[in-house]
């Protein structure tokens, strides 16, 4: 039973917009919430920046957690709050699910493959799993925010980085260029383009001549056009020859020269950028400092007491007044059941797809329908940063479109330290099915390859250490995240948020922000909620 | 006299990209570097990322060093490794020129004006001059490089960022929107007309039929085009009305409308980007951790020895075998002469033209030509990041046409912290002028009250402490930076480039990188290597 909770009044008297909101959700529900939130303005606010304000105790009642990952830890927390004795059951000697960061001594023995023992130097890492969270993953910065996870910026928008294409065609083809060239001239070339023609009056049916002007105005601007004839040139932003400096030499410096339009239509360069990042690539991005798995184990010290480690799920019954878990100790081989009142499964449906449980035909054919994707990353320890220092490239992506490659993302802290560990290759689909049938010495030397030619003289000089995975080779995880067909979005995925008698599901898998800890964290939030309201209501039939 | 040195080998026997260099610039002067750049693919290179390399010794010899600025301060720590003697004088009691951070208990007494003594909280501070290092500015980052001063990401494009033009033409006047919105939809729109014109067949005089197609396609990506009829209908990047999130609500979430084009054309909001960040405007950036008066400090720490503080230059003259300085103690009132074999003047043109100088009219005409720039800022000390928690804007500028304002400026660092303190006002010019004659607390209600139209409720509820400054009314600088005329950097700037008997000019109005550090560090260089040649050369004479 949801309570409605009082407004709580600050020293002013007035409730702060927060305290209103939590009003109007807990009042009225998400369709007088979202009306509210654009009353006080706020509509590109996420819906959810806090967990669920509950009311009513969880005390006596018992839920079974499955998977210790950001969704299963978030529920944990948030329900043992409220009261609730959470048995949460993880078939790892650790916690965090995909959010794992590689380290020193960081173990991975991928399904039929070698196993790895991560040797970088004392301070170097990658995050192997999730390593971006977007501004507007509110849910994300929330828990960071209270659990005092300190943050840095993570570069996703870098200017300066190189893109090189090796197959594209014409004459910029393996030609490596910095991505302010191709933006500054193509826009450019665009901006001209369109100037002239309006100034020429070809367009003058569909544009007016008030608006003619204005746009002529602004193309000038947006592009770096000529006032005078309208005509791109180049800019400085797409770099000098010569770089400005002191006195008379090199004084201004010498500018560039612009590619060739053509020539660049023809690269098809242009592609790598948008007029604005899609929603979770915006800037601002921001990464833990030191690693990923800083917000896992933020979570971890919380609710560690409550995970079962080692705890290989079997078997899922739910029972007419609650649910039945088979587990297996991965390490003695001992089974175990676990009871409780209600069943959170929070773990990938790559792998609860393989439990014995008593779901529905319908429940499990639901099941099935997500794919689960192939996705590869690798960290390259480097003994110096060659991008920094002889590039000037401090973060972001150098884009390729070298097989399996995608981009070389370069790592957004530890500025001007003495190394550094790049993301050498960031691999989704058939070419990760591909990458992940070498092994990790061949999967390195693949990317070493790559990076040399873009690079050159620099990336394998100073290459020393490495650590990969193949996501869907890993045991537990079976892939990077669920993607959803557009007909299995709207068969399936309905299916399964709305659960089973007393099981529900939680994870990315179970919201529109997949792939995202965002997705799992905002995921158990809603699930938790109707757990607790299932809990609070007499005999909590479905 | 400059010696050829050796290419030092290493371990492999092959001499490094920075070693050959080095000697190219030995050998055969900056036209042989810049052939022997080209032929290394380091077209985008500044010519200057390190000191000269200077061989022989200062030994025995005298220079005196007008100046404790970056420029200042560049040239002792350099010429002192060489075996100089270096006498710096400097009129305040500490030393880094504007490169100055407030916080607690930072004093500034304006010409004619209040005293100001920084209140904020233990942790907050403005950089109140110089305040971001862009990533092409190697001289700069040489030396924190060299100095280890920490650097963290300075964000200086933020998509989320607001914008809001008081003064805008039409229905977006006083209308906040996000920085995204404007450029998806300015965007869109444009690329919707071009491609639909190309479609159409008017252009096809200007593009043939290949160029069509490739275009098309590139515009239908940039903008998010629909392919079917290349119609722009917003793109997810412009924010939702309702964020996607977990389960069926919010689901996918409610994609948002964009604006009108005759509206924005009509706001001219477009014009606050381009298609690529001018050159020293481009991320990435980056700042000292804690304020950028580090690098002041770093100097100061290596050369302070050398620092006769307090110290205010009267009187320079020019002899035929050194120079003789006469300065004033500020704290006694004592004059005393300081001579040298040589002087490195490096303070603004604005102080130095005030000081009796035996220069030739010539010279004294040219120390007229610059003007220097009226410059304000202003720091808020804020009691909540209500920009991160409410807005989820995560540094970078809100920009607005409010007279004076010109742009918010978020801090980039301390993310989720209790507090934060932000760049109220960036003010040039006629503006700057104005509110100079305000007093502090007049400044700050000004600064308060034009971002409370941005930030409604949450502005001035949350304004606790500033710290202002106007350049232009600073003792020993008397304005932000110097600002050349065309005709002043054809005529007069040569002339104070070249410098007069044994005096030479440095600092960054001795450069193309004005107001920047890393103008007066490489001018510095320039002038210091000059200075060597002539002190290494018999006579010494001009």
């Amino acid at each position: 039973m949801i309570k409605t909770p009082a407004i709580p009044l600050h020293s002013s008297g007035i409730p702060t917009r927060r305290d209103f909101l939590g009003k109007a959700l807990a009042v009225g529900g998400s369709g007088f919430l979202l009306a509210s939130m654009k009353a006080w303005g706020m509509d590109i606010a996420s819906t959810r920046d806090a967990p669920p304000m509950l009311s009513g105790s969880g005390k006596g009642k018992t839920v079974v957690i499955l998977g210790a990952g950001l969704a299963g830890m978030t529920a944990a927390y948030e329900l043992s709050k409220l009261g609730y004795t959470c048995k949460v059951l993880e078939a790892r000697d650790f916690a965090g699910g995909r959010c794992q960061t590689a380290r020193s001594g960081t173990v991975l023995e991928e399904l039929g493959g070698a196993k790895q023992v991560c040797n970088f130097d004392r301070g170097q890492y990658i995050n192997f799993g999730p390593w971006r969270i977007p501004f507007n993953h509110r849910s994300t910065l929330h828990y960071t925010s209270a659990f005092g996870v300190p943050l840095e910026l993570f570069n996703n928008d870098n200017d300066a980085a190189y893109i090189y294409n090796d197959n594209a065609a014409g004459p910029l083809k393996g030609k490596r260029l910095r991505q302010f060239e191709v933006k500054a001239d193509m826009r450019g070339y665009v901006d001209e383009l369109l100037a002239k023609s309006l100034k020429s009056g070809v367009m003058d049916q569909q544009v007016n001549a008030t608006d003619k002007d204005l746009l002529i105005d602004y193309l000038v601007g947006e592009g770096y056009l000529s006032k005078k004839d309208l005509t791109y040139r180049g800019t400085e932003g797409r770099g000098f020859k010569v770089n400005p400096g002191a006195g008379m030499q090199p004084g201004p410096g010498v500018p560039s020269d612009p590619l060739a339009f053509s020539g660049l239509l023809e690269s098809k360069l242009g592609h790598f950028y948008h007029s604005v990042h899609e929603f979770t690539q915006q800037s601002t991005m921001l990464q833990p400092v030191g690693g990923m798995d800083a917000i896992a184990k933020a979570f971890e010290k919380r609710v560690g007491k409550m995970i079962k480690y080692h705890s290989e799920v079997q078997k899922l019954r739910n029972l007419p007044n609650g649910v039945e878990v088979t587990v297996k100790d991965t390490h003695t081989g001992a089974m175990s059941v676990v009871k409780g009142d209600f069943c959170l499964c929070a773990m990938p449906l790559s792998v609860l797809r393989m439990v014995d449980a008593d779901f529905s035909p319908k429940f499990k054919t639901a099941l099935a329908a997500a794919a689960y994707a192939p996705v590869c990353k690798i960290g390259l320890q480097m003994g110096r940063r060659f991008w920094e220092e002889d590039d000037q490239i401090y973060g972001g992506h150098v884009y390729t479109d070298t097989k399996g490659i995608n981009l070389i993302s370069l790592p957004s802290g530890n500025w001007q330290g003495k190394k550094g560990t790049l993301l050498g290759y960031y691999s989704f689909g058939a070419d990760a099915a591909e990458l992940s049938a070498l092994s990790p010495a061949e999967r390195a030397e693949y990317a070493v390859a790559a990076g040399e030619k873009i690079f050159p003289g620099a990336y394998r000089k100073n290459y020393e250490s490495s650590f990969s995975v193949a996501w869907h080779l890993v045991k537990y995880n079976m892939g990077g995240w669920a993607e959803w067909s557009e007909e299995a979005r709207a068969q399936a995925y309905p299916v399964l948020v709305e659960g089973e008698q007393r099981t529900l599901l939680a994870g990315e898998h179970m919201s529109y922000l997949g792939g995202w800890q965002a997705g799992a964290i905002e995921s158990a939030w809603q699930q938790m909620e109707r757990i607790h309201q299932r809990l609070s209501t007499q005999g909590a039939a479905a």
